[in-house]
């Protein structure tokens, strides 16, 4: 059991209308902006204790830049960086970004890119976004959505096994649940760095395109605030993709929209928690997944063929 | 079975505070200003139909101005308005208001000004605030606590029974609760114009005043608005009275707390609904009352003792 | 305006598989038996003052025996009996039924059964369910959905438009929204007496059959009931139709399964009030409605074709 | 950062009343019975993945008998139970129990039992009990409660700050939130092996006693649960100590009440989660606990004063 790697501390997200995206976190989703540098704007959801978790970066074309995780100490990230360097996948030592130091960069087998640092900046809240309770990082607004905090990224592979096995080899993540077709292809696989049902997911990119996103997901925490962000999402003209329910993997509760840079967006809750250190991934057919969602909500077929950057 | 009067349709409020208050009902409860006249603003829920469901108006001190209630046509408004002018309450017919057409004011035996109108404006949008269904009128924005309309009023009165059997006799309200003591004082009664559980309530002045507010409650669809609304108000700033629980009379769940002017403010949902029309009232002791609220919270001492304006 | 009828009583519903259908309704919906008599059990919800909602009754095939509305007095039945009379669709007086008293037979234009009724019992609880506070009819038991009571009826009609103005004009219901296609044809209409959303709906039977029934719906008082709902039904076998949502017409929230007879069962709560006594009912085009549920759910097609008896 | 103990897996609870808890644990709380010997019964809730969570025994009074926890491994239970040895509060290998195999005993500074083991029987559903889902290791039956699993234990300590840093220093556990009184006292500290906010907690026991608890919590997945376990309570005869609100320290949801044996029970859900691994411990002096849980909700007296056993 490696021990090494933390959590995502935040996630980068292209999008070629800044301005409306910007927009659609704030407005809609509630999010606060803290920084801003270059064409990138950085934003915090009200539940997180550093600076941001989201960086909203122009770009020519929606998707990832790249995912961030944060390992337990200085020689847990010397470890990693070693351990990865030792796989070809390195990519180098950058000198860090708005609110933490030096970060080891590297891509995962299916070209995303992702950084690992540990020196973080902690959250530090201007008068109007003091809370009112010190054992919260700042002030629920209650605007729009209100989101907690970035919660898990799902990534698109176009080798879901490679880039799987590497997460857990090589950074450290478990496994609980995947789906594996007759022919043995895996496509799809929930991995995480705590008791938490899922943080980092890979999906097959049926296009076999690689390094592309699926969706970044954002807590709230009931599943309340799901059904109400549906609300708010269609009264402020944001396209739903899937109306909120539960899903059969990982049994969390979701509402799928897509932001005006055309990112699939995720507002989340719920899910279950894996104590127990041997817990058996659970192995889904294809049969069993033709099922639907967990009260047999069919997927809707776009979940399967679309990501960004469209093709 | 009378049934002349369909609904409260406004109320107004009174406060020293105008500026700040605004800003409560705006920022905080998520109102939305529909006119201004005089020293008045008139203020909506999204999910109101008429115009308007609150009137703020600036006052030397805190207290309710009067309550407006809707007649279901123009006969049935002259049939109540004679009723009312028989027992020597009525104050006569006024021109109207932003909104709605003439009116004829009257008190109840507590002194508390009334109105009862029939000609009513249906609400109709500006661009930014249309809703995405036309079954809904105004967009839900979200923001605060997003109340959706005007609940219920619950008036002070130095003697309840009186003005309980004048709601009754004529006004045509139904009495679904009641606190008798053991000396047969009237403390309470819960009155209805609908299946809903309460609209008008009536509790003692122990002060034994007349004319004064102990509330005004705000709807919000579900209990879990309820409790957001209760962390909006802890981070806004606003003092809560009584934390989110559920009601033993009427089984309404709550959230009280006080706008800048001093007015008691509820957030509100639940309840029951009555469908029979041989309901029989139910009728509670002192005794009873001891218990405190429905899961066993004690009733505050304030809220027996506060009411607007202050004394 | 009418304000001789006061709501549906009960319905009774019919079905091929007695044993099944009234497992379900006690061990998943968690309802209460409450009488038996002959091919009859009389089933009640907690939150219901009459002695049940709920009469299901073994036949051949699957449907709806008969709709019970209660009206508000003795004079009010006599009102609408003679009503009814003068269309030619009266049936006679029967002597009653378990729990009420004489009830004047009728059907509507769609040759639905209905039954018309004052005199009503009013619950008794035996020791083991009786409730913790007075206001409230039965013990909470939390067995399965622990459904409140019997909501809303909706029934298959060839011709919605006769039936609705048959509602509307000699019952007395309020029509609050309706679906009418570009050729003029009326495909459903949502009808109340009280302040409630719906409580009768009639939408349109494809197959141009008489006397069908779409669904019986149960109230619970939260979302959050209806979700737990979809897990009891999960993990009971029972066959959903449509995972919990919002629908557009009327907002209520929904969650569609059949029960063992074929029936098919609703759990709902929320929707909207109508207070005021001018509301313009909300008609919808087809266009309209291909947008599908209020978060952009497509109606399921079984929706729209499936119907009990089954053809 | 010791990674060496992952969870809680149960606790032992003891009481004078068998039957009656037992019946409370099963028809009030969901919980299944798993297993049965000498003076104990093992219970679950329907979402633990080992065979049980609770060992209910019958004892001359009240309290915990021990708290079990779980290794990460062999290795793991070998170097926990070495460093306990050298602390000298060990008490030497025991065969195992129920479901688990050896187990290394010992006690905390205040001399609460507890035991570490590792192997451990995973739950296999009879048929009657067997989920839809595989991800999922039992039905949710929808009994009563229906808890998902026993969440956290609070013990009642002479010494918090003792047991508190034996439970850091020797056992891994990281400190989230913690109460110091001005003269320097510990009176409270919350502790959690997870991202989760709590998992052990101490607080001061008034009396001075030692080895006594507090509560034990069980989980549901939403406060809406929370909310309707009150209504269980009430309509059950269950005695509600605090009815459901937010705590200030932790920010869970919480339910309070006593099962027939005389423990404490609580029904939680929410809290945050703490992923940065340089989370410093928030620490609330005597006068911010004066204000009360998070929305202003006085904690109750015998919240401080009582205990199991009683004194």
């Amino acid at each position: 059991m490696i021990h090494d790697v933390a959590r995502i501390g935040h996630a980068e997200l292209l999008t070629p209308s800044p301005e409306e995206s910007l927009r659609f976190f704030v407005d809609v989703l509630g999010m606060e902006e803290e920084a801003r540098e270059g064409q990138s704007v950085y934003l915090r959801g009200w539940g997180e204790w550093a600076r941001y978790n989201l960086k909203l970066t122009e770009a020519p074309s929606a998707g990832v830049g790249h995912v961030a995780l944060r390992a337990w100490s200085e020689e847990a990230l010397e470890r990693r960086a070693a351990a990865v360097e030792a796989t070809g996948l390195g990519r180098g030592w950058i000198d860090g970004d708005v609110g933490h130091g030096r970060a080891y960069r590297f891509v995962d087998p299916d070209d995303h890119v992702f950084e690992l640092y540990y020196e973080s900046e902690r959250y530090s809240p201007p008068p109007e976004l003091e809370p009112s309770w010190r054992n919260q990082p700042q002030r629920y607004t209650g605007r729009g959505c209100c989101v907690k905090r970035l919660d898990h990224v799902n990534l698109l592979a176009a080798d879901v096994r490679a880039s799987r096995t590497f997460a857990q080899d090589v950074l450290g993540y478990r496994l609980y649940e995947r789906i594996e077709l007759d022919d043995g292809t895996e496509t799809g696989a929930w991995l995480s760095l705590t008791i938490a049902a899922h943080e980092l997911i890979y999906v097959a990119d049926h296009a076999g395109a690689r390094g592309r996103l699926h969706h970044l997901a954002f807590w709230v925490d009931t599943r309340e605030e799901c059904l109400r962000a549906a609300d708010v999402f269609v009264d402020s003209g944001v396209e739903i993709e899937a109306a909120p329910s539960k899903h059969g993997v990982a049994q969390g509760f979701f509402l799928y929209g897509f932001e005006p840079g055309g990112n699939r967006i995720e507002v989340t809750t719920g899910g279950y928690f894996v104590y127990d250190p041997d817990h058996e991934p659970i192995t889904w057919t294809a049969a069993e997944r033709a099922r639907g969602q967990y009260w047999g909500v069919q997927t809707i077929e776009s979940f399967h063929t679309y990501g960004t950057p469209p093709l």
